[in-house]
């Protein structure tokens, strides 16, 4: 299930980043489970990464590389390399190893990244076995395929491509994820990777991740459970004709606002294919005074599971949010300045259910698979959207009955 | 469902305390919904309340009339007089003046507490009118009728009783509960009442009680949510023959260990009860540097939907533990040095599954409906307890068709 499945985009190529995928035998099925990014010479590359302390093998490696210039992404779908020991850290290390061995490279120049199923051996000879050749199919052109090699429980391949004009040259950007859940049935899960042909530095370029991640991947839940593999990549070949991007410029503002964009499109995909999911909900907070209490009022919103099941229900049960609103930890909240909305239907006003409000009216709104909840606080003028989705009989179905 | 339900056991009455119950008709289906506690001239008194901001008018009304030595207490189930806003507020104290004029009270002697949908006028009528026939049925042995005109989705009343003795006199301390959920399907939620013939002052058995409630109501959780209407009592007549309990004392002690002891039963209760539940879970945290991470540990496991569901499929799906330890945000854990046990069996050692651990030995463990969860983690010494239970189709569907 998925709420408005979108079709994949036509990604152009991105010079001077090219893609390859094959088929290991990692997952039960076979599909292709192992990609490749190689990215030219002189490229740059920024991450963020899982801030689970229990975090995954392969990015604990990626974390220690990141600072070596990487030109290659190997991952591999079917098989997280999570709770593995220190195992799992030689296996990530002879991956990287035996990639760079074939490609001329250094194996601190290669960043793994794995996702799928936690607690079992990496399986690196049939990965070992399938390098060579997912380094034959290397090409330009390849997205739609990369986006489906990355892919578990996720139901579509998820995949934004946007284009700026800097100076009168173009600059494509695109991107692919996979996600689900915050961690899947067992998965270990949300993956980013985006490529572009700009020019930029190591630093700006992370600096601009940063700031694009917290604001989109940061910003969505299905469950509120971070995984123990989360990580958004991207590489910038340098391929372009514009010129190098500095910071604070107007050309930096063009570039961060199209990042920013791409990351915001590739989360909210990880929602609409949420496990289980049926619809999508945007919570807005505003007039909060700062970020952090209007995120706080979102998530809480976002991860109470009475909240969710009443959307999966159509059930215009406005208690629940008020009372989520109530239990989110701001401190001296004025109740009576509060004002809650689902989508232009005012539900709560001055402590309590608006006068005008009619259950007909809300169910309205109910009754569509996209919900907008606004949550206006009287205390500032911060505004943040987090995005989540319902909690339905399937996504019990589908954690439950995962392994069996 | 329930996870092992219990008989209700022989209450023995309370001197100096006496309960009332009648059907007020506020619930849609006839029974009793209407409950007085009468405690004898001098009584103290001591109570706990919810904290979330949006707490319901009787939640106000019974703090601001809490140090005026409160006699009644004013229970009525089917209603929560949550999100009810002024009117709310009028209605609680209505119903105050009404029971007070009929008693000769005064107002600021009795607390009232609601439970029920959020959101609805409190039928006031119907609770002034069943008034006189609640204050007929006064006796001290009404603790059954009592614990069940407090339930709402309930499937099962819940009381606790202990006796102990202070230098050669009984105390009795009798207790009540309700819940099901932190909150029910649109419903505001917990109510704990307990009664003892102890003599204490206020101010001691209000220490008594904050001690003991963070330590078993605030140990529990269902579903995270925490209600507008929470709210646990302690009445304590004097009509022992023994003396006076005073603070650092042997006796405190003694009396203590039983107040605690009830809370921590009525709390299990609750869980045993909890919204679809099939499986009671203890989450036991040891080794820890102190409280506040080692209940963090065990509510981000409690918390969690995968490990929530994990159990409800009886599936020994361990990685999902380890996930949930490792977003704990707990600084600096040394993973190296943490060990999960399902019951006695290691899951978990070394970063990683734990060599001898088998799939089977694991599955044991899950198919039990009472499961221990211990996370050692090699911090500290500090251990603490949270109880959850599973998340299970019946939780879904109990939420997602509450008001259809």
């Amino acid at each position: 299930m998925a709420v408005g499945q979108p079709h994949f985009p036509l990604m152009p190529p991105i010079s001077g980043v090219q893609l390859g995928t094959s088929c290991a035998g990692i997952k039960q099925t076979l599909r292709d489970d192992l990609l490749i990014f190689e990215a030219a010479e002189g490229a740059t590359c920024a991450a963020v990464f899982t801030q689970n302390a229990f975090c995954a093998a392969p990015v604990i490696v990626a974390k220690n590389h990141l600072p070596q210039s990487p030109r290659w992404l190997l991952i591999n779908s079917g098989n997280a390399n999570a709770g593995t020991g220190e195992q799992g850290m030689r296996d990530a290390m002879q991956t990287c190893q035996d990639l760079a061995n074939m490609t001329g490279g250094n194996m601190a120049q290669v960043l793994p990244f794995s996702t799928g199923v936690i607690g079992q051996a990496l399986p690196i000879d049939k990965i070992t076995s399938a390098l060579p050749s997912t380094l034959m199919n290397l090409t330009e052109d390849n997205w739609q395929k990369a986006a489906l090699a990355i892919m578990t429980t996720d139901t579509f391949p998820k995949g934004v491509s946007k284009t700026i004009e800097l100076n009168g040259h173009k600059i494509t950007i695109n991107g692919i994820s996979k996600g689900a859940g915050m961690i899947q049935p067992n998965m270990a899960t949300m993956l980013g990777f985006i490529a572009t042909d700009a020019k930029i530095s190591h630093e700006l370029l992370q600096n601009c991740l940063l700031d694009a991640a917290e604001l989109s991947f940061n910003r969505i839940t299905v469950d509120g459970d971070t995984s123990t593999n989360d990580a958004c990549v991207i590489l910038a070949s340098g391929a372009t004709h514009a010129p190098e991007i500095f910071e604070d410029t107007h050309e930096y503002d063009i570039f961060y606002q199209a990042i920013l964009k791409v990351c915001q499109e590739l989360a909210e995909l990880i929602i609409r294919d949420g496990e289980g999911a049926t619809k999508l909900i945007r919570i807005e907070v505003s007039e909060a005074a700062n970020i952090q209490e209007a995120v706080q009022v979102a998530k809480t919103i976002a991860h109470s599971p009475l909240v969710k099941t009443a959307f999966f229900a159509s059930d215009p049960n406005w208690g629940r949010i008020l009372a989520a609103v109530g239990r989110a930890g701001v401190v001296n909240m004025n109740l009576e300045a509060i004002r809650i909305y689902l989508d232009d239907v005012c539900i709560v006003r001055e402590g309590g259910r608006a006068d005008d409000y009619t259950e007909e009216a809300g169910q309205a709104v109910m009754d569509q698979t996209e919900i907008k909840i606004s949550v206006k606080l009287g205390r500032g003028s911060i505004k943040q959207t987090v995005l989540t989705c319902d909690f339905s009989y399937d996504y019990v179905k589908i954690n439950a009955e995962y392994r069996t």
